[in-house]
């Protein structure tokens, strides 16, 4: 065979806002030029204490993983407060959803899995790759996605509930379900994912997880992500937490060392520092706010309230166009929603940054949809 | 819930030899202080480079993994002369022989797959997890394994052959296939695939790869590891080579960045870098060669000759018995077999580690025979 080079393009439009060699090729600056507000990532990491982690973890690369990842197990069930075989790391969260999804597929004909969307398109993918049938459960963007909404989507009595697959803090909206808007949902599904890779973000007196729900229902399985919050997308380091039962089931279906060794010991570091988890909880909620009212500002743009670290904006002028506009004059990347056929091109996602990389967002946009 | 705090123990014998954490407390030492023989794993690494490369990426954790590994699938596919998308990085290659596995597991009632046996523990772990019924291939040990045997067990008329799964070089046996002793499977199976975890270790004009059969034969797949050559069984990362149609559906079962971004940096790294491939074809063959006469010289230890950087040897001290004896008087660890019902206490495995820590063994191996 004949050794064709082929080295890496970047012609075709992305589906996922990750990835920013099709950005910078478009921006026609190197990637690391690039104003990214396309990852909803906190600018404030990673961590210190974790970048000294993984340093020293350097040297431990000739030994294989502990299989058990009891050091890092029991991290984090100490920081949710957990016995540690209720805590299953993974190679990211999607990775976990991969299990997940097998999960849905038991039986020779999977019922089918809720869906609520508009969704990350990975969900669909790991749904799909298991042949479980999604069922799509629209949320009214218009109605602002009120409580009800989410109730009047499962309680008809025809509907057949085997699984829901939910986020929440709902990604792309920004929407926080409370917990007893969701707890109805456990009563009703044999399998209920709750990904609840963006509840860090929340403040800890206002969070809405299910954690405290895991003992009363065996059904409940939720993801957490350590990539958003402590800003290491590169890493891939997320956990899931549900019954001991299912979670060693799963454990029987991959490989024995799916989280590398310098992710565990990153991950240890990150859930131990407290200085910086309160760092990110003083930075994000004014400065949200600001970004919400300087979007809010701009004609033609009207942002939806978010709870979590990104905000999802209505543009009367098509996402596309301005996520060109923006790129190509002021290296700045927002996120379509092409990859959200429910959104389609009139909205965009932007992530909260620092302040002055928020203000240099708001002029930009204001000269683009100006022009 | 209340949280039940479990720290790591020690109490359970593992099944991979990797596992330092029990064999520490047996030793009273400290895992590092282990003189580790039970992984097979170069000593001369990790190469310096690839430390280097990820000490830079260390600050590219905040981007996500390119989702096409663009620049990985590219050095890969150079070091093989292959086009890249034949190349289809993962966490590891025990990550893709899970997809191998659910590859196996087509159809309704899938056929199942001949493995040869002894064989790698993750291979029977990946076939039942995906229902594929395994059908053990039993080397005779006794005869060394001419080439002949390896004829035998599949070619009765009687055989249906759906699947093959096979390594090479051979773990725990060292035994290397040759191409033309392959062939025939190539032309048999429905699928083959070939683990060639420890082929970086054999000569480059003795290597027996299936590499160069990949374009007559979409039927075959090609795993390899860069786990035992570049000593970075922490890192996780190995590849697939195989037909695109076949990569392409694999890819689609998984989550988008099974690799991170760190491993990525150092694959790129460690197949560059010639001169550490170099050293290592150096010291392997004179010290492999020193250690077989040193083992077969002290009695009751009967070596088989192997073609990777490890051996197997017959004991008649009762194998489990001397890892013991050498964990608590030399702090020395061995590979016990038992996780390979076709061995069980007759053999141990060494890895091939430099001539002065090989001396050590040694010493320590006739000192536990003798008592």
């Amino acid at each position: 065979m004949t050794f064709i080079p082929s080295a890496p393009t970047a012609s075709i439009r992305p589906v996922h806002g990750g990835n920013l060699v099709w950005a910078a090729a478009v921006a026609n600056c190197s990637p690391d030029s690039l104003l990214d507000f396309s990852a909803s990532i906190n600018p404030l990491g990673p961590p210190e204490s974790v970048v000294l982690a993984l340093a020293e973890a350097l040297g431990q690369l000739r030994h294989y993983p502990d299989p058990d990842y009891s050091a890092l197990r029991y991290a984090l069930a100490e920081y949710h407060r957990l016995p540690a075989d209720w805590v299953l790391p993974g190679n990211g969260a999607a990775e976990l959803l991969t299990w997940a999804a097998r999960d849905l597929a038991k039986g020779p004909a999977p019922v089918g899995c809720h869906l609520l969307t508009p969704a990350f398109g990975d969900y669909g993918r790991a749904l799909v790759a298991f042949g479980v049938p999604v069922k799509p459960w629209p949320l009214s963007l218009g109605e602002m996605m009120g409580e009800d909404s989410l109730q009047n989507a499962i309680v008809g009595p025809d509907v057949e509930v085997a699984g829901i697959l939910i986020n929440n803090p709902h990604n792309p909206t920004g929407r926080l379900w409370s917990v007893d808007s969701l707890k109805p949902l456990l009563d009703r599904a044999d399998t209920v994912i709750v990904d609840e890779a963006f509840m860090d973000f929340v403040l800890p007196d206002q969070q809405q997880s299910l954690i405290g729900e895991l003992d009363r229902y065996p059904n409940l399985v939720v993801l957490r992500s350590l990539t958003k919050f402590y800003s290491l997308p590169g890493l891939r380091i997320g956990y899931a937490l549900g019954h001991p039962d299912r979670l060693r089931r799963w454990q029987r279906w991959r490989d024995p060392w799916p989280v590398n060794a310098l992710a565990a010991a990153g991950a240890i570091a990150a859930v131990q520092d407290k200085a910086f988890q309160a760092r990110t909880w003083d930075w994000l909620p004014p400065t949200r706010t600001a970004l919400f009212d300087g979007l809010r500002a701009i004609p033609g743009l009207y942002p939806l309230a978010g709870a979590a670290n990104y905000l999802l904006v209505r543009t009367t002028t098509p996402a596309p166009m301005l996520q060109e506009k923006l790129l190509r004059s002021h290296q700045v990347l927002i996120r379509d929603c092409l990859s959200f056929p429910e959104l389609g091109a009139d909205y965009f996602r932007v992530a909260v940054r620092t302040a002055a990389e928020n203000e240099r967002l708001l002029t930009a946009l204001g000269q683009a949809v100006a022009v």
